[in-house]
């Protein structure tokens, strides 16, 4: 199997996992349930670009860290139901329909953004404030990537 | 030092560790992301619940209990900044006066929700279905608690 598509079968794999329960969900749901996701993340990661440019603090890194990984590791693909390219959850979605057509794409993207995540929360563990620097940078760019991609300009 | 007193400082330990960037958080913003951590953390209970009174997937469990544990050990007590009683994020905030004035009792939550949470990760990635179900109760107890005390209705 190749890897773009076994990324997107894990990205992807709640929506069959847990079908029932899927079906059920409205798109607003799905919509807020992502937002906050996303939102979530947001304060995570400005926590961790606060210590690396500022003081830092082990323990707040690691924290923080754990929460994006723990995100990224969340199966979100599953919150992508169909319907969901348009719509308003805690605010009108901002998602572009090529995140619903364009497969390989977004498998590639996901997986990368995943990989960075998890490996942020390695380096954050150990402490060390240069490497984390370097990864957030890193994890940074995943994040960009997709936005670029699949991400409408705000609202 | 007391145990009660030990939780409601590492709850709140953000406040002090990330002082300069807190203090230019604003209220909106603060509701906003912690608005975003509870309903998160909600999708992810309910991926729980899905799993043991239905289809139980192993992963999709550990995952999900790992964002719970995550964000509950992310110091979200730092978003209960001062004049946050009262004010909108996504949605007006359902915050009682009392946790920013009850300091005992919001440890006391806090601390057991933090333990809870961090039990339901550790039984979830044994797979042990049973031991996931007896434990989600306990965590669901535990949120309860602190909805009871500190939460008004939803609007």
């Amino acid at each position: 199997m190749k890897k773009t598509t076994k990324t997107l079968l894990a990205g992807f794999a709640l929506s069959v996992v847990a079908g029932t329960t899927l079906a059920q969900m409205k798109v607003e749901d799905a919509i807020t349930f992502r937002q906050s996701g996303y939102k979530f993340m947001a304060w995570n990661m400005g926590k961790i670009k606060a210590n690396v440019e500022g003081q830092y603090n082990k323990d707040q890194v690691a924290a923080a860290a754990n929460v994006v990984a723990a995100i990224a590791n969340s199966g979100m693909g599953a919150l992508y139901i169909p319907g969901s390219d348009k719509g308003k959850g805690w605010h009108e979605t901002n998602v572009k329909p090529e995140l619903f057509t364009d497969k390989e794409g977004v498998g590639k993207v996901a997986r990368a953004f995943n990989d960075a995540a998890n490996e942020m929360a390695r380096v954050a563990a150990t402490g060390d404030a240069a490497a984390v620097k370097a990864q957030f940078g890193k994890l940074g760019e995943t994040c960009k990537a997709c936005h670029d991609k699949y991400r409408k300009e705000e609202h």
